[in-house]
């Protein structure tokens, strides 16, 4: 542990100034942190696709620009602002979420809230850790909703994604089929050798018929999109009646375009799904039964899938990169990495 | 009354075959009611956006081409198959709905089951009574649903249509107030005569912020669409957070574009409307209210706005004028007028 009287006086870290140009490297004095936070020193953030909706400014916060971007991340617990938990916290390696009122991950240094800090394992890795919350979070939180509206199969639009590589094998462990929807024939191959049952390539001749015969087969009646676009009608078309769609993302970056028909005749109906508000809205003892589950689930079905990692100064590359190769696991800022 | 007896052997209908050919009018044996129908001699008969669909193979229904269309309409009773109720009917004026299981209204006879004729009182014309189900009905259910749902205020897609203007009256009259949207000056200037108070031009320059100050201002969250397109989630944007779109048609003849951010971050929510389903969950005691209270109301806030009448050998002619006049009231076919 590095006691805070040795830290330095200036960090580096990335500076989001405008939504429309690249991402900056400044020099900055390292933030104190008050009562109830803990300063981190980073070791690993990922970038995710919530990452890339809020560098262009389509992602719902409160922060104003400047700031600095990375919504979850993991490092070391250096120094506290005060308050039992953050006290405790002091030396401990975590996890942490970025909250509006904090500063964010891709920096050499971050504030956090204590209570947004999730202690991990010894035998978890830095790199691990780093994806912990929005992922994992995630697709627990959508296991449950789907148990608590009695879906029996879901149809996932991007199969092959972290994301949906976690949710297929976690789903499929609870019982709940996933029909996994991807877009290149490498990517059917990948997901079948991860023992994936259910996958369908979008670009193939006869895609609307087998996800017609395949939803109604194993009554899927459930669809998460987080490409938004035509993608949401054409799937939704093809689902049920009375199925719904639960966009979580606008990856396409087009509006999702829906046939009113379907929605009029055939009862489908269209809605959002957001971590952020499920999570607002479970009790505490929710919120901590889904974190002590995480705690075994990051290191078997959650684990996440790392393709890549940069440092700090190429972040404008790694986005780059990360938009290009989404499908092929997650990308990882190292912000003390030389 | 006309006795079966006189009836002619042969009828005028119009003729459905092709959902991309023009309607033809043919000469046909007048069809026998079996038990439980009645045969009835047509005297008018509106065109309804549903109509539209139907013409062109959007509308969802379990009639098999070729067949005669026309949804609802008016006319009297000649002939009954038999059963107590048809028996009753004889000679009688009456409204009545099309089913799948019978013939449609563009038709000089049409044969209907019984319990979907709808007596009317002498002081209803048969103009006024052609009407009576489709846009009537629609405005009542739609009011059944804003207050199951608690709605303070609505916003309607289509403020000029019949069924816009019935719903200006008939909600502010329930104490539910309307935002109604237009596309034309002369359409705001109609419907400030007519009493409504709040009136949108969709074509302004201000449109959105104006809209989006009065739909919090009125706290309007729910979104009556029968146009879909771009205006569905043009509006949707524009309205408080929770907000829920029914969508209940396509005039626009486009797939609904929603922005994903509204779904995701603001809860915001599409959904299909459709009478028909509405009043098939309806109990017998509920219908039965229902058309009770339509009585009255058919002649006061739910009375139709007519522009013009054709006679049946006039139908493609009719079904033009009335896509392009759609907001200047109803278009009527008189099947038995020479």
């Amino acid at each position: 542990m590095e006691p805070s009287s040795k830290l330095p006086s200036t960090m580096k870290a990335v500076v989001l100034s405008d939504f429309s140009k690249p991402l900056e490297i400044k020099e900055m004095p390292i933030p104190k942190p008050t009562s109830g936070q803990v300063l981190i020193k980073m070791e690993a953030s990922p970038i995710n696709p919530s990452d890339l909706s809020f560098l262009v400014g389509h992602y719902s916060s409160k922060k104003t620009l400047p700031t600095i971007p990375g919504f979850e991340g993991s490092g070391l617990v250096v120094e506290s602002g005060g308050g039992l938990f953050g006290w405790k916290l002091k030396g401990s390696r975590v996890a942490v979420a970025a909250t509006d009122e904090c500063t964010g991950c891709w920096a050499e240094y971050m504030i956090a809230d204590a209570n947004r800090c999730f202690p991990l394992d010894n035998s978890l890795t830095y790199e691990q850790g780093a994806c912990t919350f929005v992922n994992p979070l995630t697709v627990m939180s959508m296991l449950e909703l789907c148990q608590k509206k009695k879906y029996k199969a879901v149809v996932h639009g991007a199969g092959v994604s972290s994301l949906g590589r976690m949710m297929c094998k976690y789903f499929e462990n609870h019982g709940l089929k996933v029909i996994n929807i991807v877009r290149r024939k490498e990517q059917v191959e990948l997901l079948e050798k991860e023992g994936a049952k259910f996958i369908l390539n979008q670009n193939d001749e006869d895609f609307d018929n087998n996800l017609n015969k395949l939803s109604q087969e194993l009554n899927a009646t459930c669809f998460f999109d987080p490409v938004a676009g035509s993608l949401t009608g054409r799937v939704l078309r093809n689902m049920p009646n009375k199925s719904v769609v639960y966009v979580y993302g606008g990856l396409s970056g087009e509006y999702c375009s829906i046939d009113p028909t379907d929605l009029i005749f055939k009862e489908k109906k269209v809605k959002g799904f957001w971590l952020t508000k499920w999570l607002n809205e479970k009790s505490l003892l929710g919120k901590a039964k889904m974190f002590y589950g995480l705690r075994t689930l990051l290191k078997t079905s959650l684990s996440t899938v790392i393709n890549k990692e940069y440092n700090l100064e190429n972040i404008n590359e790694a986005v780059e990169y990360y938009q290009k190769h989404m499908s092929e696991g997650k990308v990882l800022i190292k912000p003390n990495k030389k």
